[in-house]
């Protein structure tokens, strides 16, 4: 009951600086950005030692190295998260921006205005940065935040959130605008996602387990990313060239990343010319491939793949293969077994390409281009809080004007209603 | 076990006829809107005499006139169902719009396109014409929708299910497109609100209660509208003849409705001199005011609001009022009492406008004018499917475009990311 006191009193409190920081000028917000990727570097020593603190926790419990590796803070880790925040202070601010306005005939004028959403909760893992890339990109666009982040990581994020806190309300902006809830029992968790009176979006950014868990018990609307299975589909139309390349491109370049590749499509009709060639390029970067009876003809001794594997993400050097015998049904397979995330087909043939690219129902759907470009710099966003695979309010790469929502201000001389 | 099996395969068919929905062309969903409104009218009395078991039923169960009212189909109510999908067949298909478009420096071009949403789940009370009216709006916004009504319009409902979806595959659109949970036991609802699998979105239509209910189950996205607690707060820089005109209107025309004004407050500088001229109206009309002690010293006669009041949703000709020192004032108490929905500032002061209209965190705020323009037909969206108080998605009247969402397409000429 203490417990739940106290986190209620800290979103309370987000919420009551919400309505302050929403109307912060652009100046002073940047402003603020820039001092906290100062007062980052200044206390970089700081912060080292506090994470130091629980990356021996870390060892000590065994946890994995992976998990510690990304728990670690190093000196050049620290400047990434300061010159982070430096640029969200270069991005243009969406908060005010007229959207559309028009004027009805009883001459009442609406504007629709983009404004931010109020308190958005981030639920996060073991990546300290994580506390200031979003504590940065919520405070440009108006939002009050409230993080929670691995418990394996709290004296890190304790320590970074004193630090990018401190002092910014010279710049008109509470310091409770960015709170976070500092207590690692797991029930505090509960109390911040069924607390809409005081929060009004979630964003959890971790493991699909993390995801699962906080989508069954909050009552306040979540935008996520479950997983990247993404798919490749090479059509019988398809410069076969680029296809190996961009092939080559989806799975290896970076293979942990979500909007890497997964299964490979490939049509029936050039699947004995292009298999061997883009098998060949792909095993000497070491990608294990695993296929269906008909690749398994073409290609004889990889792996069989089984129906599990159509639906794994294995943010690894392994790839599903699978012919097929027309676009539709790849579109069909891809709409079944994919995650809506990211895919492509590379072909010639404009009116195959429409078909693919209307009927795939993903958030990012690519012609005759690699699926990694799926990201919030690379489409030129400037950031990214994360990927959605929602459907509702974002889709794809989410940046500084999805996490905005909007009000309509109507302007009248007296108008009533008859 | 078998309940649960009937349901799934209910949405399991909503999302597979979602994939063929979505592209079906303008001309066919029009064609299709025009043949079910033709399809009601035919069947007029089809429809009535399976909405008299319903009635009689629930007369027998002595449910309230109010609910008896809203169930009871008429030869009007009919005509206007069909009116309906007739003015939606004429607006303007949202589907396949181009948002937005940019090129990249490496030549993609990312082009942000409007699309369905999917599978729509409705969730809704007594009035059959919204079985009708949201499947119209599904339609044509090129989703599937998942239609749930109240068990005590069963017949009504299914009835107008059966007209509707008749020979709808004429037009290329699968009858399960509009599919309709026909099971009244309660737990079917439960599995429509935790199937992520086969629904993208859930819109309660009806009281707080199944409001809440329905967002506390649910694992699927919810847009909802809790209440309307409207507030219109006539500043001391106010045109006293305006204010009491919008007062009246606001309050009166129609209190039932969710954008009537529940709390009038009025700064204390004209507090004496407005009072007694707007409370003068206001009772001719028969509207029970109820006043904080301010207001009570100078309209004796009324009857003291508790903090209860505040808070409450009359929908009825009851007005709670309340003297304030300060915009400021005004603002902080609509952001603590309200609901988020649609509040007016009455004022010729420019500076005073702004703030309000900026600071006042709801969907629709005015200057000047009634708040019961609140309402996708007023906007000149041609439609409503609901009012949204949340901020995630669509807030404020929600029509066509709010029923879509919307995707990126990729075009490129082999890039890969480096």
């Amino acid at each position: 009951m203490l417990l739940r006191k106290k986190v209620l009193n800290i979103l309370r409190n987000a919420r009551e600086a919400s309505w302050v920081i929403a109307s912060v000028s652009t100046k002073n917000k940047n402003r603020a950005l820039v001092a906290m990727a100062q007062a980052l570097l200044k206390n970089s020593r700081y912060l080292l030692s506090q994470n130091a603190r629980d990356v021996s926790a870390a060892k000590k419990r065994n946890l994995s190295r992976a998990l510690i590796d990304r728990l670690t803070l190093t000196d050049k880790r620290v400047k990434e998260m300061a010159e982070s925040l430096r640029k969200v202070a270069g991005l243009k601010d969406p908060v005010g921006e007229i959207i559309r306005q028009w004027r009805r005939p009883n001459k009442l004028l609406i504007k629709k205005v983009r404004v931010p959403i109020g308190v958005v909760g981030i639920i996060y893992e073991s990546r300290p940065n994580v506390t200031s890339d979003c504590a940065g990109l919520c405070l440009k666009s108006g939002n009050a935040c409230v993080l929670r982040g691995g418990s394996e990581a709290i004296n890190s994020n304790l320590a970074i959130h004193k630090v990018i806190t401190q002092g910014i309300d010279r710049f008109g902006i509470p310091s409770s605008a960015i709170s976070m809830v500092n207590v690692t029992d797991r029930s505090a968790v509960k109390v911040l996602l069924t607390s809409p009176e005081f929060v009004d979006l979630v964003i959890p950014r971790g493991g699909e387990g993390l995801i699962r868990k906080v989508t069954e018990i909050s009552t306040i609307p979540v935008i996520k990313h479950y997983k990247g299975v993404c798919h490749l589909y090479v059509d019988k139309y398809a410069d076969l060239k680029k296809a190996t390349e961009i092939a080559f491109n989806a799975k290896v370049q970076r293979p942990a990343i979500c909007n890497a590749i997964e299964t490979l499509l490939v049509h029936k009709d050039i699947a004995s010319r292009f298999l061997p060639e883009v098998s060949r390029v792909l095993k000497d970067a070491g990608v294990e491939l695993r296929g269906c009876p008909k690749t398994r003809k073409i290609l004889k001794s990889i792996k069989k793949a089984t129906e599990k594997d159509w639906y794994a993400e294995y943010l690894d050097l392994i790839l599903a293969v699978k012919v097929v015998n027309s676009v539709d049904e790849a579109i069909g397979f891809i709409n079944k077994y994919g995650s809506n995330h990211s895919d492509a087909i590379i072909t010639k043939n404009r009116y195959i390409a429409d078909m693919f690219l209307r009927r795939v129902d993903s958030s990012c759907v690519y012609l005759n281009a690699s699926t990694r470009f799926t990201d919030g710099y690379q489409f030129g966003l400037g950031a990214e809080i994360g990927i959605s695979t929602d459907k509702i309010h974002a889709r794809g790469p989410m940046a500084l004007e999805e996490l905005c929502s909007y009000k309509y201000i109507i302007l009248g001389s007296g108008q009533i209603r008859t």
